[in-house]
């Protein structure tokens, strides 16, 4: 089960009634956040989630409407008594940034962690899910994330009886030990079924609507897309400030072949997103132009 | 006329409910913002007052809570085509502060100056007013400031003729100027009347009850005043945060013979603060639990 929270909606500039966008997800007791720009700790505290529990922070970029809530949010989840180091990922130059960052928030109970990524694609474990970041193309460097969890196959007794597995072994395999037994190496793949299929979420702003994204979004079960400009003949506006249209964001939640888009990331001049989703729907049936707040909880196929 | 309007009341951290506390003075065409933490760039969009206009930032101290909002305050003050120069105060360590925090607001169509102030209380001409600025005692160094319009006294012919001061000088030296003529200098004083009351509003968190701040609220029209725990038995909590208590802010206002007091900057756990007003009001009638966007405006007393 993977709760997903968009804590909001907006671009640029926070307004009274849009906070800014970022997301929390929270997996088997651990949260991830996607960004945090002013305004960040506010919604969660709205949500009701936990601020002890985030264990990394995502940061697409280092535009202030993104980042600039991270000493606050800090010294939040330090007040939550975290003890347990964080640790926080974003473009070449995130160590710098947070660091300036901090010049407020200089003392916290919990270690802070830095990775700067780097490269069109990278991968790595945080929380109990793979996170796959990819290259984003705006005004300034910026990565898009999915989260996913992986699901391992069922467990099946034939093959494990056809792989010569001993009985004893069974249990501790598929608790995702590897034994040496009697002269043999015994892995978990010996015993379970083919991977079932898992749980992704993928996340994109800011950017122009490259190829990398449809790739990697591909069969997300959320594809949660910057639709900076909703109104017919935006098209030259989000070119000129490397941003995309409703239109531009569905076509790319169909070529991924998405099960459900949320449209993100509005301009402060759009005022009521949903009165232009119409442009999206048309393209990809899917499309849901999110508001602040806006949840879902993701079920493995097999427990909806 | 001077507007005043109290952005948000809350201390520590933002809340869904309670902005963090900061000032912003208008006058003349000029404004004055006192603090600028996470959020306050969205109390000033939801008042409707101008970034456009704000020339002077004075800034408390350093935590979060009172300087996190500044590098999205800056950005907005340069999205609403500010190219004047603008000026922010602080204790020593201001300029490092402000270019930290400047890491993710780089570029701004206008200069920012950085003026970091020492001393037990300094004072200087801002935006058509006096500000003096006064130190506090908080467990960082800290500053009050009060925002004080001074009013010259009224012309008066009588004066004037008895100072021999000729007749075609009268109109210039109301203006202001100073004016060497035929061997003699004339100033406006030669042809004012007495000074009149001007206008004055007293700023003060974050910080224990200290005599100096009596001294610089004397005679104030508005008393700001932080007042971070109503309950009663709070007193040690406060001593020992350097914080106060409504009380302890309402001897203040009754020794300073201020007008009225605003208390604000309320810890997150004082839920309803105006439930503990009455402490106040028993010390010092003119008590007054001021909500975010609490605003009044002050008049010349003839004006009233």
């Amino acid at each position: 089960m993977l709760d997903i929270c968009l804590l909001g909606t907006g671009g640029m500039m926070p307004l009274p009634s849009r906070r800014l966008t970022s997301l929390m997800a929270r997996y088997n007791g651990s949260s991830i956040l996607i960004d945090c720009g002013e305004g960040t700790q506010v919604a969660i505290r709205e949500k009701g989630w936990s601020f002890h529990d985030i264990d990394v922070i995502l940061l697409t970029h280092f535009h202030a409407d993104h980042v600039s809530g991270l000493p606050g949010l800090l010294l939040s989840i330090g007040n939550a008594q975290r003890t347990e180091p964080l640790h926080i990922y974003g473009p070449k130059g995130a160590a710098r940034i947070v660091s300036a960052l901090r010049t407020i928030a200089p003392e916290l109970p919990y270690d802070v962690y830095v990775t700067e990524i780097s490269g069109d694609t990278t991968s790595f474990e945080e929380a109990g899910c793979r996170i796959e970041a990819f290259k984003l193309n705006h005004n300034v460097v910026c990565y898009g994330y999915s989260i996913i969890v992986e699901r391992a196959g069922k467990f099946d007794p034939d093959k494990a009886r056809d792989n010569d597995v001993p009985l004893k072994l069974w249990n501790r395999l598929q608790k995702g030990e590897e034994i040496d037994f009697e002269g043999r190496h015994f892995t978990q793949d010996m015993i379970l079924g083919p991977a079932r299929k898992g749980l992704k979420v993928t996340y994109c702003t800011d950017t122009r609507p490259v190829a990398g994204i449809a790739t990697a979004a591909r069969e997300a079960d959320l594809f949660i897309c910057e639709g900076m400009y909703g109104e017919e003949g935006s098209e030259d506006k989000a070119r000129e400030h490397k941003h995309m249209t409703f239109a531009e964001a569905a076509t790319l939640a169909k070529k991924a072949n998405v099960r459900k888009l949320w449209l993100t990331h509005y301009s402060p001049s759009l005022v009521r997103a949903k009165d232009f989703v119409g442009v999206a729907t048309a393209i990809f049936p899917g499309a849901w132009a999110a508001r602040d707040l806006e949840s879902m909880t993701l079920n493995f196929e097999d427990e909806e």
